[in-house]
């Protein structure tokens, strides 16, 4: 690695590709909400306390040896490039990323792990699983809360559960999260049926970011509501009784569109490549709709010459602080951001180059 | 040639891209219509009086020695896909090709010359040349016209000059017109400009396949609109002296395009390619419109991969006749001859294959 070229990380769990059911779901992820007895909500909390209450937590979480590789990161220290990088990568959220004063997160290199301080809450635990694979970070999630418990006093209320900064955290303080992708429902106009039936659940689809944010590349995310009144497994529960559903779904609509229309999908998605090997400036969202075009396609066999970590790997860098971070790290203006998004993308999926690493 | 492989005529000269002012001047053409003393004029003329026109027409044409290599061809006997075939290569009018009764041409295999028998008028005289040259077709014309009136009468009036069947050919019954390519001007929306002061100049704009067709890929066909009270030579000059402004004015607006927006322009270009070398369906609309951008592309040096006779080929391949023809001569319903046409224009545009003759 030389200084001209600025490291840049690589996709990333949440965009590894692989896991049960990766045709469809990206990634699972659960994060715990944690605040701490004796220091004031995140809306009180001071910037003394802020650095106070990082100082408290940091020791704390090395000490309770979750996981080999962990690092700490003060966000103050990193540019907003950097930190829009890691929002990209899941490990911060948006809010954490734009937030203020002192706060960090401790994670490990593929984001599997992300201990978020003084986000929202002061502590948020977060386990993040390639594919649809709940069980596994659920009971990850429950081992690192476990852990950091013995050392760090959680403010819990004998009737209501965990404490939070938000109301709609309070209890277990638990979000289970799939992010799916759903080209084929947005494609025959059925997603907002998904929409519906998952809404009746007690569940929410939220856009690419998080809360408030827009879908992306036909991206969805499908979480819990609400978690006061419900124990953490009823939670899971909801969400894993409900996600095989959409999934099949999906995949029913999938095959109906190759079964009565393939003609038009194979069209659309072949078209969506040549746009991408060919444009000379490109909007992110641009990239985004044909990328979701070409995932869909190289999952169902239509485009052979290229592979899911393609796709991956070129979605990964189309993203803003990506994009930016990989130029050397400076600010671009939209319009030279637009060229070196179709260049970067040209390079990425250029014929015979789709099995190269990136 | 094996059986499976239909033969379908090459470009022909009005496509063959080279000649003076070829980026922008696709070819020049003069036609003279006739009539002969003795048979009515067409509107007029019997289903037995057009089989003795063609009787009486193509002896005499066969003595005058007009070129080694011409041949007689009896559009009745034709198919319908053959005759648009002779009109998507400007052999015949799509009048011709469509009309009824004893009717044929007499022409070489490239097209330079064609005598049309029957059509709107008696005979009509064609002379084509690639790019702009329009003295050479005009002494061609004159020459043919001077052999067949020593051997065939024409009708002339010593006031009027040559009767035709519509009274806008009457005098010389000279047509002489310019096919260009103007996709800068159309780009740039200048292209109304060329239309009022072409106009002004009783000149007319008329489409791809002549009178009352539409534009076609940003091609556009000048011609003189009035020959009566003329001169051949001042109707020659007409065209002759406004041409050079029209091309000057298509190649100032590509410059000025290069030069403030060659970021738009070349990625405009490169889409187009893009999209046909992975479309799966396409109408032919869509098709010329991308061939369009991609010939002045070509003409620009902003594709270097590609030569201009592949764009060329391209162009006719996708043209209703030629692809029929191509794939055995029988009618394609719409759909099947879209997927056709993308399958062509993927084979014909493919990386690697710019320089592989058709």
């Amino acid at each position: 690695m030389t200084d001209d070229a600025p490291e840049v990380p690589p996709v990333g769990e949440w965009l590894r590709g692989s896991g049960p059911e990766s045709d469809i779901v990206l990634s699972s992820r659960i994060r715990l909400a944690r605040n701490v007895v004796g220091f004031p909500l995140r809306a009180r909390l001071g910037e003394e306390e802020s650095h106070e209450l990082c100082e408290h937590l940091q020791p704390r979480i090395e000490a309770a040896g979750l996981a080999p590789d962990l690092d700490f990161v003060s966000l103050e220290e990193l540019t907003d490039i950097d930190r829009l990088v890691l929002v990209e990568r899941h490990v911060i959220s948006l809010e954490h990323a734009n937030g203020l004063g002192d706060r960090g997160v401790v994670s490990d290199e593929p984001g599997r792990i992300a201990l978020m301080l003084n986000e929202e809450d002061h502590l948020r635990i977060q386990c993040l699983a390639s594919g649809l694979d709940l069980n596994s970070i659920f009971d990850r999630s429950r081992e690192i809360e476990r852990k950091l418990a013995a050392l760090i006093d959680f403010a819990f209320h004998a009737r209501f559960g965990y404490l939070t900064s938000c109301p709609t955290n309070v209890g277990t303080g638990m979000r289970v999260s799939v992010m799916l992708h759903l080209p084929a429902l947005v494609f025959a106009k059925q997603i907002d049926k998904v929409f519906n039936s998952v809404s009746k659940m007690n569940l929410a689809v939220r856009g690419f970011y998080g809360e408030g944010t827009k879908a992306l590349s036909d991206l969805y995310q499908i979480s819990n509501q609400v978690t006061l009144g419900r124990s953490a497994e009823k939670l899971l529960d909801d969400v894993r009784r409900v996600l095989p559903k959409i999934v099949a779904f999906e995949r029913d609509v999938r095959k109906q569109l190759l079964d009565n229309d393939r003609l038009v999908v194979e069209d659309r998605v072949w078209r969506a490549l040549g746009i991408l090997r060919t444009a000379r400036t490109i909007a992110s969202e641009e990239a985004f709709e044909h990328l979701s075009l070409i995932r869909m396609g190289v999952h169902l066999g239509l485009i052979e010459e290229l592979d899911i970590e393609s796709v991956n790997r070129t979605f990964n860098l189309c993203q803003p602080g990506h994009l930016q971070a990989s130029q050397g790290g400076g600010p671009l203006e939209t319009r030279h951001r637009d060229i070196v998004r179709a260049r970067l993308i040209r390079e990425s999926l250029a014929e015979g180059g789709g099995s190269s690493s990136g």
